[in-house]
């Protein structure tokens, strides 16, 4: 055990050095109790584990990437919506379908948000949803596999930015538009936009077994930017609220023209009276264009079915499902306490900071106490539903979490700033500056009933001279604090990869002991798995060459092929026949215009090779994989293509 | 400053006690002389920097990744020979052309070896040259900007492993094939290759100001697999050379038939004998195909260029310019220290060392002492060039880094550890064992005339247990020891992106002050650059539609299109009219089959999107910029194919 001279009255310290000093079994450093310097308290020795997952949405890299806190090191990168050369996905024939949408295969998009799932709305570490921004997409990430199982893509939307946050049991995964646009899609001036153009919130049924997506019902909203939103919690479960801005319904210069009015709106949604509404046959369907792909892990494939229709549900036929809340102004994040009492609406371009009373919320509602209504959707008073404000907060609230402890966590992006308060007295209890420019903040199930208070990571959106310049494009930056006494400290500031929006922590001892080690060859039902030495085999079909191939440490079966001929288009699918944790094999072709194939035990990948010249060629393991390694390697010969070379194949001839 | 009772005498310690504890300046912990516990050495507090860059190879990533020493953070991933979604590399118009070879577009490939300009044989920070060894390519990347500024194709080569390693002045960068193949490539069987497959080894020289590459000349060596390679520095300034397996020439199940022979080369080339020889009209042009790529900072694009010739060098047709040195056996790291006195093999299934010496080398060519040859390339007496063995060093050698006091550091795969040794006593100093499963070592400018022998980073092939699991598929992990005394301390595990073969590191000194910020609008020769707001406009021309766009905080001119039909393809040139640093604008597309844009400020960078169907549909800024961010959007429509609707653009009407 470590001391420091700081940590200590002289007493203990003398106590210490005269008798505990040898006693030691961590040379380097203490992450428990008595750790007191910042630098101790980040540290994760050699050997050791961190105490947090923490999920970083990748933002433009769209893919999620997989940190350990405290130490701020990155274990992985997901790759969810974007290809991945590293490992091939969105190359590899199998992983291709995962790309697919309504618009033709499309390999990025912009990650935002991630929620764990949840039971009883605790963080029950079973799947991970994100959303895709850009072509509108919700993906589950299996998180004992760390992979994404698959990608529902999300019609009549534009910018799928309020999601993807799930109900207290994970009955929905949610997702909202942030440009709205015409439904069903038209041939219109943009000038048309008001009363035009829509913005659909929809609504994303997850089996409780398997966590399958299913698009259960849309709802067709006024042609507002949906923003964010979060689930109601306890007494509010069953409610989903969602910020609003440009109600102003701009459709140009944005800036100026959406940042008009006072007060914009949280759209609060009472879906299980919608839920009610269309299990008694409410809704109209109606078509609709979109991807569903699901990945196998006993096929190691994924499969892409297009989808045709939507069960569409206009929110003035369902008296008491929707309701507006006034909130001022232009409000970005959307947050609900632990207890389901407050939500928080993060008025960006405001100092101050609104909480709604879901309780008010409900008397004004009962009361029919309205101040109107927006295409047939009643607004309350905001008086009527208001908690309070956090008064001299900063300046440009963005998004709020909470500690489990009654305080709550904002961030403000234009003062660049931290600031606790009691959700109860609303009064401000701390506040930490940030560099630059805070964007998300996230605590261990911050978003949740029970969030985990001991670290707070805020997401920076600004980075410039925090760490070493790189040219003009830099890493975002995250700082951690630890959150567990009453003024926060700043402990670390570590590089982001890609540009985080938001993150989902989750401690370790939860996930760890459910991950996945290897896939079992005996559940391989990879349609061209050759899991035996004598399944290994080339075999032509017209101009289609099937290449059933093997790799375990250190060959490939087969090593050596002959009578491939130009104009061949060569499916390779490679079984890696190892059985142990930790020994992937690669496959890379010299001249294939993909990626590499990176197969994990008992897994079966196929990379497709069009030789376009004459000649032997070779190909070899791309992970390093034992002493052996580079001897791993085999040849092609590919001979013109009116050849007459019979097809061979062979190791060890 | 921050001091622990481990480090302190108890005199010492009281000392402090009573008349230092209050004199901090540093709250977090100290990274200074006194800075005794590991968490201690390796914590950078937040605001301050690392004292090192690392640029880690990301292997099968494609891409070269920076961190800072001692923190292990990661700053930047740098795309090179991989489509990068996170900028839209590999994906904007500008840029494809850098994945161009002669197989057409590759959008990926197996990035080994980093290693960094040298004049005077020591590190000059202008550039970093990166290996792909799949689709032979050597790279350049300037360090001003951390972007990939040129990449050339490496012909009749397959397998490029033995590179991208400098000369002392950066005369050459050099290459060398893994696989042997046919040269020129022919349809011949692959059991034909004894005798008949070739292993070029390439000098790339590069150009002292601009450092443009240029394929100077190929040396045709006989069939063997040619594994890595390091330059002569010093006296031995003017040769190279490189380790060889597979003297067999098997051509399948190599881990077996490529282990038999006891004893395999180091081939050592004389490049300025042949340098003279080709200048006095020696070699034979050959035809050849290679790309060449390279991007233009004032234009902001690549280029492509197919080359069609090289020049070819028969080594026997050169006295005195390539000798084989017998090097027990499959030898794998190929490396030279800083006085350029000994050259090390590494025989990866040896159990000891193997340290030539380059006097008694030079001692043993003059007397003519040869045990024969090989394809006529004489072979030397292994007794006759051996300094020395490190015996007992570990199993499985594989790399040798130097710390400039003296000692070389050498990686152990089979028994995983790090053994310091004294090269010229040969003794081992110290041990310290991997996790797990070590390949490379890397000391900043450890492979140069002028070592920074403070850290050494251990990179280690498996990972298992090291951090929190996250499925079958695990990032690789580095280890960092501290080496600044007689024996090396063990500070922080950390894992790496992509699977790291080999690193270069640098002090920050040398590459921080010459960091370039933006890009300036003055110097934007962009073809389609929008640099006045009078510039924006959009034009047809048949069905191709350019969109002459600019984007400044926070809206894009223009924001609303009309005009565009089914069937066009839209070309979005977007202008960056940022003019500080760290504020770059993002770009996409709802359904563009591509990625992204990130476009730092003064950069031009364009899309091509291809509308697939009728309705009005959003683009949007990625790149969260102001608090106006979730403003900056757009619309464009598109009509049916047939429309008469007249092209229009505007903001703000």
């Amino acid at each position: 055990m470590k001391l420091t001279i700081k940590s200590l009255p002289i007493f203990a310290l003398m106590a210490v050095m005269f008798s505990g000093c040898n006693n030691s079994k961590s040379p380097n450093g203490n992450r428990g109790a008595l750790a007191s310097t910042a630098a101790e308290k980040v540290y994760v020795p050699p050997g050791e584990h961190d105490e947090f997952y923490a999920f970083f949405s990748g933002g433009y890299s769209g893919n999620l990437t997989v940190y350990g806190l405290p130490s701020g090191r990155m274990f992985k990168e997901i790759p969810v919506f974007s290809q991945f050369p590293t490992n091939g996905y969105g190359y590899s024939e199998e992983t291709k379908p995962m790309l697919n949408t309504s618009h033709g295969f499309i390999p990025w998009d912009d990650l935002h948000h991630p929620d764990i799932s949840q039971t009883d709305g605790k963080l029950d570490g079973r799947w991970i949803f994100v959303n895709g921004n850009n072509t509108p997409r919700i993906a589950r990430i299996d998180l004992k596999t760390f992979e994404t199982d698959e990608i529902i893509e999300v019609p009549n939307s534009a910018g799928n930015h309020s999601s993807s946050f799930v109900t207290e049991n994970t009955e929905y995964v949610v997702a909202g538009t942030r440009f709205s646009v015409p439904v069903p899609q038209k041939d219109i001036s943009i000038k048309e936009y008001r009363g035009n153009f829509k913005g659909a919130l929809s609504f994303i049924e997850v089996a409780p077994e398997t966590g399958r997506m299913n698009l259960k019902f849309q709802i067709m909203m006024p042609g507002f930017d949906y923003d964010l939103s979060h689930p109601g919690r306890g007494k509010s479960h069953g409610w989903f609220f969602f910020t609003t801005y440009n109600t102003e319904e701009a459709n140009t210069l944005l800036e100026v023209n959406a940042s008009q009015n006072d007060k914009d709106f949280i759209a609060a949604v009472n879906w299980k009276k919608i839920e009610e509404y269309i299990n008694n046959g409410g809704g109209t369907k109606m078509p609709a264009e979109y991807a569903h792909n699901v990945y196998d892990h006993s096929t190691h494939s994924a499969k892409s079915t297009i989808k045709k229709e939507v069960l569409m549900v206009d929110p003035t036929k369902v008296p008491g499902a929707v309701f507006l809340l006034p909130t001022p102004k232009s409000p970005h994040g959307c947050d609900v306490d632990p207890t389901g009492k407050y939500i928080i609406g993060n008025g960006k371009l405001s100092a101050d900071l609104t909480i709604h009373s879901f309780g008010k919320m409900i008397a004004a509602i009962e009361a029919e106490k309205f101040d109107g209504d927006a295409y047939g959707i009643p607004i309350l008073k905001f008086e009527d539903v208001l908690a309070g404000q956090v008064k001299s907060g900063g300046l440009g609230p963005l998004h709020t979490e909470f500690d489990g402890k009654g305080n709550a966590y904002t961030t403000f992006f234009i003062s660049s700033e931290l600031v606790k308060w009691n959700v109860e007295t609303r009064e401000v209890i701390d506040r930490q500056p940030n560099y630059y420019s805070v964007g998300h903040v996230m605590i261990p199930g911050g978003n949740s009933a029970a969030p985990f208070g001991k670290y707070a990571v805020a997401m920076n959106k600004i980075t410039k001279d925090r760490y070493l310049p790189t040219g003009p494009e830099l890493e975002h930056s995250a700082q951690l604090f630890d959150i567990s006494g009453e003024k926060m400290e700043l402990l670390l500031d570590f590089p982001t990869h890609g540009e985080p929006h938001y993150a989902a922590g989750i401690p370790a001892e939860i996930l760890a002991p459910e991950s996945q080690k290897i896939y079992r060859l005996e559940d391989n039902k990879h349609e061209f798995a050759a899991l035996g030495g004598d399944e290994t085999r080339v075999e032509r079909h017209g101009n289609e060459v099937h290449v059933y191939m093997s790799m375990i440490r250190s060959h490939f079966t087969p090593d050596n092929i002959e009578g491939i001929r130009v104009g061949d288009k060569v499916y390779f699918h490679i079984t890696n026949h190892e059985q142990d944790f930790d020994v992937p094999h690669g496959f890379a072709m010299i001249g294939a215009n993909n990626a590499e194939l990176l197969i994990m035990p008992g897994q079966t990948r196929t990379l497709v090779w069009e030789p376009g010249q004459v000649g032997v060629w070779p190909f070899y393991c791309t992970d390093f994989c034992s002493a052996l390694h580079q001897e791993m390697q085999g040849y092609v010969r590919v001979s013109p293509a009116n050849s007459d070379i019979k097809l061979s194949w062979s190791l060890g001839e």
